[in-house]
């Protein structure tokens, strides 16, 4: 269909610069229309990169939706901004489509301050019930009339904030309508218990004849007691949890509707126009293909969540390979320390939620399957389900984006601190993650995490240490949580060697020097060394200490410091605020001896996509910009910034 | 029945020092030592004060379960410890029940350290069932074979928790019971969608009569067509959509029996012995009634969910009355606060998680009672809803416990923050929260909230404060989310005025002094104050700061400090990692001059309950303690500590 001729004539799409322009088209157009947006998104993504398999799945529904609703009036929320890039297209910003991603180009996700049709941004998933109802209860307490639709996927669907969200939905009785967009995969193969209902009553050819025919028989009923009389007229909704998957969501108090073809964009329309006409909370059922109309993600899972640059028609990646090949990512070196250590220690068990490709668990399942446990999008059961598994000796590792884990922040305290609980945290996405954006950045977890009492936290500083701290994690530091935390990406190509465990909190002095001492974290260690370098070319003599821990301090190694320091600057890749030159400083305010004390790292404001490196760079996290920073401290003109 | 002659004879229970001696008794003697259980309850409670409700109404399931299942081999995890008063009574600490929620006595809620048929710790909601799964997996995992339980009452089911676990409990299939413990009831009047289901369907006398019918109907659904067929096959889950309220739970994946009521012992024991033996998750959903056979809580809300010290006979408060009036406390500030500004206002929502009586919202709801949205336990909603009617214009403030919105984290960030939009979030029980202890302390707020990025973060001396920071944070700072934090209990007492606004990210000198200055915190500040008279008996003259804000600071005013004192202390009821002092060891740390400053709050370790004056006096927060560490900083002797 979307997969034609090299000379694709767009038609449409180029006079189509805001949804009122498709509003004013036929509806015969339509399904033309659809084809075109796919084309421009597989044209200008494979050229480009970024998120493609929600998207594509998502051509008709969006097109449908903006064709039925009166946006921006009407508010569509949608869950989680992958499945977004039809709507960008389709909403004004077609053109910049090939910014996507990129530094001071459009977000990956959607984006208030972006476009108004940006209702409510997402990077997590989950959100878009509850912000859909807190939106429909602001309409109705200021009298405002308008539609509010929220677009969340199977997978997000996991969420307990979802259904917190539909729970509320069903007492609150607002008119809203909830699309389910059920392409049964969501970033992993699906993990939720009704899919496998769900997908097996897809495709039914009798489902409609069915349907009629069951409620004849309801009909019938009325035979019964005085009670069952008001019973049956309930049976609406039991009969649905007969013959369709509305269970769960009749039983929240919404009305459902489907499962309906999600890529009939006719047949949408129908749908959303009747549904539009409701009152109270309605459910429609939508059924979607990820990666629709796109051959090569049709057929292959990896192009389904995103892709690289790659050849539109033979689906090869175009990106240009590195003379000498990169380093292993951190993920790999993850996912290998946990199989290998899985072949020798049956009690290790690793959980993830929803990412185990992200997260190198993938590597750990093709050996150990049984020891990849994926509870879906839900980290605070994950957190808490691991609390569990620890209380009977099991040694549960949660691998869990850093920003993801945020929502088990609770569950990390009451679950497992407070009850001392060995669980080990395996914090992926570490630091800037790069083009997704501000809202993946895992730059608060040092603070966060250090908060917690009794809690243990560590950043390696290369891959080895990584494989240390992980073996270090699981069989030395036993008393309570332990969380290692570490970026997305390459490593810093360290040779790999058996695990040896790091006595604990204990930091290592690097590079001795005399002028001031960097005090570094994780993936600011190795750059440290960097800066060390250029200092020594102005005959500054920096020291350079590894911090591994954040928690607890290496308070003798401080001291040291001190006492022979003037001035010290801590780096991290996250939040000045409360993390770990936080940590030193409050441990040296009261010192009669203590240095004059600098801390490095990101400021009080939110950090847009970009690349890691154009980030860095910007932040002054790049070597040359802590060169900048130290010269700047101790009194010395900046050097002009070179590209290293 | 429990409400007896003065003079009970206890018969059975003085001999139960474990499920074991439980047990080996007869099935015919359990109504007595349920009677006898409730009994004993109701003696010791009455007089020693607690939670109530919850626990009458648990007596005969907590019997049953013991009897039914080999303890402590077999886990019960129950969920939140309000419950869990007749289980510690039946496990061996009966005789200490009358030191519960006391300094050094035992806890309030489930406590692993406390006994080992105490499985899982719970001061939170909704985590016994991610837990009990934990230990299941667990339990397969090592090859043993034992029975795991988890008892959830229907209000706790409300939360995101629940349902993440549950879902994830359909897709494992791993043996366990879920027990709902379905009071219809949960701390405030219920809002779970499903629970007017529930209510409606209980108590049907034909329902047993019903359901067969059904069956043989059912039967005769095979002149459907072949795919008919199977779903027909399916019909069990369907049959008991209709006509019990099992869907939601069937639709994940369990299998649902019930309801059963909850006080028929006999009938308890049977039933979960039948469940006991099936294979794969099965959910039995039983029918209590909160307060059960206490005469004054089955008739009285106020008594439904904790006491004070009351007569038995007559249920008035025996608590001595204070000889002057106490001031009021900061709930009933906020209260009568919101009530003023939503007067005047129809832009304001207030938003609360199940606690609208402890929050002082049901003063709100008093006069303005589609002004409070009661969302149930579930903080992540509340905020991400908060987020939605905030795009809106509507202004909504959640008022949340601070312990609690720990479980909202990433909404505040991700939801809130990022967007910048206008949410007020008011923080109840900040600081050392007493007889609740270490799972519902709020002494890591101030940590937690001043890492997000451009949030705003305060805490008022005392309840004009308070109010003229609510009205603040609704009027004048409006450019991002902000939050409130203030304790627990009575007020200073200060005159109540017109709310005025605070000048922003302002603090105040209370105080001039030379020779020390203590920078405070919310509920420090005239703690301080009385400091600096203790202080001045010694001719030590210190100056006394009203921090206000914690984020940002007033950086003007730690100038003029710093360049004042070679001395300061930070006083703050919370954790000393991460929180307000840490924010001023930040600033200062980079400065040429800067004095030394001691941070003063709470070390790194979790508090037990107890009073919030004994826990004060205990960590040197009262103001004989804050005088004594002053006086310690600058190399004088301590007083000999004084009962102020």
């Amino acid at each position: 269909m979307s997969q034609p001729a090299h000379q694709f004539e767009y038609k449409y799409l180029p006079s189509i610069n805001s949804p009122a322009d498709l509003r004013a088209l036929p509806e015969s157009i339509l399904r033309k229309v659809c084809d075109e947006t796919r084309e421009f998104m597989v044209d200008t993504i494979t050229k480009v990169g970024g998120h493609f398999g929600a998207g594509l799945g998502m051509v008709e529904l969006t097109v449908a939706l903006h064709y039925v609703f009166n946006t921006p009036e009407d508010k569509i929320v949608l869950d989680t901004g992958h499945q977004s890039y039809p709507h960008k297209i389709l909403t004004g910003r077609r053109d910049q489509l090939h910014t996507i991603r990129q530094r001071n180009g459009l977000s990956g996700f959607l984006k208030r301050t972006e476009s108004e049709y940006d209702v409510f941004g997402a990077g997590h998933a989950s959100t878009s019930i509850s912000a859909a109802l807190g939106i429909a209860t602001a309409r109705d307490f200021t009298g405002k009339d308008f539609n509010v639709v929220s677009v969340i996927g199977d997978g997000a669907m996991t969420g307990g904030l979802a259904y917190e969200a539909m729970n509320n939905c069903g007492v609150q009785k607002r008119r809203m309508i909830v699309i389910l967009n059920d392409n049964n995969m969501s970033i992993a193969p699906n993990v939720w218990a009704l899919s496998n209902y769900f997908s097996e009553l897809f495709a039914t050819p009798t489902l409609q004849k069915a349907r009629s025919r069951v409620w004849d028989l309801a009909g019938k009923l009325d035979d019964f007691g005085d009670r069952l009389r008001i019973l049956a007229q309930r049976l609406e909704g039991g009969v649905k949890a007969v013959i369709t998957p509305g269970m769960l969501f009749e039983a929240l108090g919404f009305r459902y509707f489907g499962p309906i073809n999600g890529h009939q964009v006719g047949n949408l329309v129908k749908m959303l126009r009747s549904v539009k006409e409701m009152s109270g909370p309605v459910l429609l059922h939508v059924i979607t293909q990820k990666g629709k109309g796109y051959l090569h993600a049709e057929n292959d899972k990896q192009f389904l969540h995103a892709i690289g640059k790659i050849d539109k028609i033979t689906g090869k990646s175009t990106a240009t390979v590195p003379e000498k090949p990169l380093p292993p990512t951190y993920q790999k070196v993850f996912g290998d320390a946990m199989t290998e250590l899985c072949d020798k220690d049956s009690r290790i068990v690793a959980i993830t939620a929803a990412m185990p490709d992200g997260t190198g668990l993938d590597i750990l399942a093709n050996s150990h399957p049984e020891r990849v446990i994926d509870v879906g999008i839900a980290e605070g059961h994950a957190v808490t389900f691991a609390a569990g598994l620890a209380t009977e000796g099991v040694i549960p590792v949660c691998a869990i984006y850093s920003s993801f884990l945020q929502r088990a922040f609770d569950h990390i305290i009451h679950d497992c601190a407070i009850q001392h609980l060995h669980v080990v945290f395996a914090l992926d996405r570490a630091g800037l993650v790069g083009s997704d954006g501000a809202t993946h950045h895992g730059v608060l977890d040092l603070g966060y995490l250090r908060l917690i009492q009794g809690m243990t936290v560590m950043a390696p500083k290369d891959e080895q240490e990584l494989r240390n701290m992980l073996f270090s994690a699981i069989y030395s530091y036993t008393s309570g949580p332990v969380a290692l935390r570490y970026p997305r990406g390459n490593a810093e190509g360290s040779m790999l060697q058996p695990m040896t465990a790091i006595p604990y909190g204990k930091g290592e002095i690097l590079r001795k020097g005399k002028d001031i001492a960097i005090i570094a974290v994780g993936n600011m260690v190795c750059k440290s060394l960097a800066v060390a370098e250029l200092l020594a070319d102005d005959d500054i003599e920096a020291e350079v200490i590894n911090a591994r821990f954040i928690k607890p301090l290496d308070t003798e190694l401080l001291d040291d410091i001190c006492s022979r320091f003037g001035r010290v600057i801590t780096v991290e890749d996250g939040q000045i605020q409360g993390g770990f030159g936080s940590a030193v400083a409050e441990y040296i305010a009261d010192k009669h001896i203590r240095p004059e004390l600098l801390i490095h790292g990101i400021g009080d404001k939110f950090i847009d996509h970009g690349t890691q490196e154009e980030l860095w760079r910007e932040l002054r996290l790049d070597a040359e910009g802590i060169a900048n920073t130290v010269r700047e401290f101790i009194g010395l003109p900046e050097t002009v910034q070179s590209f290293v």
